[in-house]
């Protein structure tokens, strides 16, 4: 048997995972968030600043959380010359690396903000996107915790701004010296074991603290008990050394009379480091922020993801609850943080640059605010629709949406094919037009046009009983001059309060 | 000898070649083009949509002109299911595929707009990016020239929207069908060949006519005569055909009389071709511009470079000149076009599907418009700034600081090295800041606060003579009660129009 003729195969329509599409709503949403992010940036004297999408790898480093791996989490490709660019994962490292190019040209410090498309080449997941926006400021060239408490105040002012009610978000600020504190006292040089403790006290907010003092320790399994679920290798820490960290980090327990020597001596090695220094800037920031000190609070378990922070971090969690379809509540959590990163900058330079920074991450939260229903998301009103009666009268008609375009209403041909006129009234519904021009010819022989109001038409629709009532009765379309449709055209605009963009 | 100890090596601060940062002046430029652009697209009734930076590499296809080999011209990298992505190098291909996937669900026509940056991966040059900025517009499932024609009035009233007077720019459109109905003709069957014919009619803005004539027939030597300069291989076509093309394009000639009969044979294969449909399209789209015509003109040399295209294509140019710094005039050429992609969707869908779009190359426009001095490029004023006299004092200083946001006041604390007042009010110089606000232990005991009026302050020292004298009365600085700070702020600001974007 001859094999049949193959169909040529058709090319499929479809994204790679974790990117995704936008349509009106989800882009005016993101346009009016952009625009009141900015306008506080733009308060508190940021001015932009803006870098490609890309960068040479090794300028961006590799600072991405939970990476072993060189690369892993960007996308990246070789340039002819041979060498690695890289998609930008975030908007600091960049910046360090503007900053550092032009250090001499800039003012000092340098205050400047930036909003943009930051992608990482991650395991896509709900909510967890391979391309999402974020927008943030920095301040290069202070080393004042001032500018740390300038980045927490304006974080919780950026919330209120987007109608997160006080009460509603929370500041979190930590400091990194503090847990360098906790390690020099522990005495942990090993690096990934020290990961390890950072990534425990990291999830205080997902998991009981017993469930955390396992991570610290021998290590978690998933399932609850031995055996069940996946295993979380632990850290290895002894149990007053658990108590320890955990105690550093706010999570006092009760103690027995025989901890108290050993958890004395471990503290007494935190008061001679670096750790005591991060507790002066802490109380620092929270005398700063003034008045904000209800909106910003220490939180020692505060830990943020990326590498290069060494001083204050700040994290904004949304407080608020929804739930998800099955019922179950949804906490959104992080939707912004930052921190200081005084060595990024100093790579490109070799001399000391201090830096601090706050993102907000504009995707995430306007996902949040989305199923909060802070957002508006009505769709706006289409154009008016002229449509075409008469096949060979387009430039006709044409020239009636020009008439109206010069009047500044928005407006359009109807560019199918003209043959079904109902087809025509379907399109202007589904584009939510506000009314429809139609012209035949005993129209066109009276001068005259006919305005066919969709909003009225609407309503009267729901009230009226029967086809017969409908065809008989014509409601919501008269006619008038055809010098007059621009004036006719604005009343029924006015009559429904018709407003665009 | 031993060797000397290698000092580590310093991480550059540099960008890949054909990238660049952007200032606040380009910004803010960027920011009211698009926002004219957009409310021009809107005006015609088309509605925002959004595709990702990235796609599926075969869904984007290959359509760059001048690129022989695949994949060159774009940025491309493997996915961990060894799929290939790729960076869009335009926003016509990934529409087509948005479209195809969400077929059902649009109304059609489906009439959208989109802006964003795209990225080739091509030699850079001077004014020739490897990121840039397009804003495009589509009408996908009207097959109407009327489509067309609103596209190339679209292309006018954006124009002129950017500040671009008539007579200043020129739409001009052609059809792709008129240029297949020449190829049918010449019974051109080789693919190369006829791209060789299609570069050359190309030139025609460029070269002059005799030049093109060589690049249609034997050849052309850069340098202007045989053996001088880089040779280009011609499309081989004989007098009598290059003379046909050179017709067909709008280039007439004088012929000599025994060319006539072979002209005419030429003609009446044309009249039997695809090319009478495109000249038929063409006067369509010229009698439904209506009064725009004087705006837009028929230019049968208008090739347009992406492969796409098949049928009416147009272009936009910008006829303004100016000199560059050695005083050689600069033309700027086309700022943008498109035209009509019948297949683009229909790889997808195995169905026509018959589509039209134009593109604007806004960092192309933008930098035409900057070296044509239409863009508003003074710096904006920048924040009031808090200076630091005590030290200590800092959470009082930033208390007036946030006393000033309050009363929406664009303000910001010192936050560099407080030690030199002189850096201060320096550094408030650079921000181009309108007063600053100085409090001394004096002040504060009389519950006082300085205000430095730098516009004022700047239009006095041009007029003092000496530094005595600018001591003695130090203009432009008074003092006032703590209370009246936000009031007396406000006067400064009042004095001098300072207005925030």
């Amino acid at each position: 048997m001859a094999d049949k003729p193959k169909k040529p195969q058709k090319l499929k329509a479809r994204l790679p995972r974790g990117l995704e599409d936008r349509g009106p709503a989800a882009i005016a949403a993101t346009r009016q968030m952009v625009e009141k992010i900015r306008a506080v940036y733009e308060l508190y004297g940021f001015e932009p600043v803006e870098t490609p999408a890309m960068e040479y790898t090794d300028a961006l480093g590799k600072f991405l959380p939970d990476q072993d791996r060189p690369n892993e989490g960007v996308f990246s490709f070789q340039d002819d010359d041979e060498q690695w660019i890289s998609l930008r994962y975030d908007l600091t490292a960049p910046l360090a690396r503007y900053v550092a190019e032009n250090f001499d040209h800039l003012p000092k410090p340098y205050r400047s903000y930036r909003f943009g498309y930051v992608f990482r080449n991650e395991k896509p997941g709900p909510g967890r996107f391979r391309q999402f926006m974020q927008f943030d400021a920095d301040t290069v060239g202070s080393a004042s915790p001032a500018a740390d408490a300038e980045m927490c105040m304006m974080a919780a002012d950026t919330m209120e701004a987007l109608g997160i009610p006080r009460g509603s978000y929370e500041v979190k600020v930590n400091n990194r010296k503090v847990l360098d504190g906790v390690r020099d006292a522990l005495g942990i040089a090993d690096e990934g074991r020290w990961l390890t403790v950072m990534r425990a006290v990291d999830k205080l907010d997902k998991f009981p603290v017993g469930e955390v003092r396992k991570l610290l320790g021998p290590g978690r399994w998933d399932g609850g008990e031995e055996g069940k679920g996946d295993f979380t290798k632990g850290a290895g820490l002894d149990h007053i050394q658990a108590t320890f960290v955990l105690s550093a980090v706010g999570q006092s327990s009760e103690m027995k009379e025989d901890e108290y020597a050993p958890l004395k001596e471990l503290q007494a090695r935190f008061d001679q480091s670096v750790g005591v220094e991060g507790q002066k800037e802490l109380r620092d920031i929270i005398s700063f922020v003034g008045e904000y000190s209800d909106r910003i609070r220490i939180d020692s378990s505060v830990v943020r993801g990326l590498e290069y922070y060494t001083g204050p971090v700040y994290e904004v969690e949304l407080k608020l609850e929804t739930k998800d379809e099955k019922g179950r509540p949804v906490r959104f959590g992080s939707v912004g943080g930052g921190g200081r990163y005084d060595g990024l900058v100093s790579r490109f330079r070799g001399e000391p640059v201090p830096a601090t920074g706050f993102s907000i991450g504009v995707s995430r939260l306007q996902a949040a605010l989305t199923m909060l229903g802070k957002l508006d998301t009505r769709p706006e009103f289409g154009p008016v629709v002229v449509t075409v009666f008469d096949r060979d009268r387009v430039a006709d008609y044409q020239k009636m949406v020009a008439e109206l375009r010069n009047a500044d209403i928005r407006a359009e041909l109807y560019l199918g094919n003209p043959k079904n006129m109902g087809n025509q009234l379907k399109y202007a519904d589904r584009r939510n037009s506000p009314c429809v021009i139609i012209q035949g010819s005993d129209e066109k022989a009276r001068g005259e046009v006919q305005i066919k109001d969709l909003i009225e038409g609407a309503k009267a629709a729901a009230a009226i009983a029967s086809n017969q009532e409908w065809r008989e009765t014509r409601p919501a379309q008269f006619s008038c001059a055809e010098a007059d449709l621009v004036a006719k055209v604005r009343e029924v605009l006015a009559r429904h309060d018709v407003m665009w963009g």
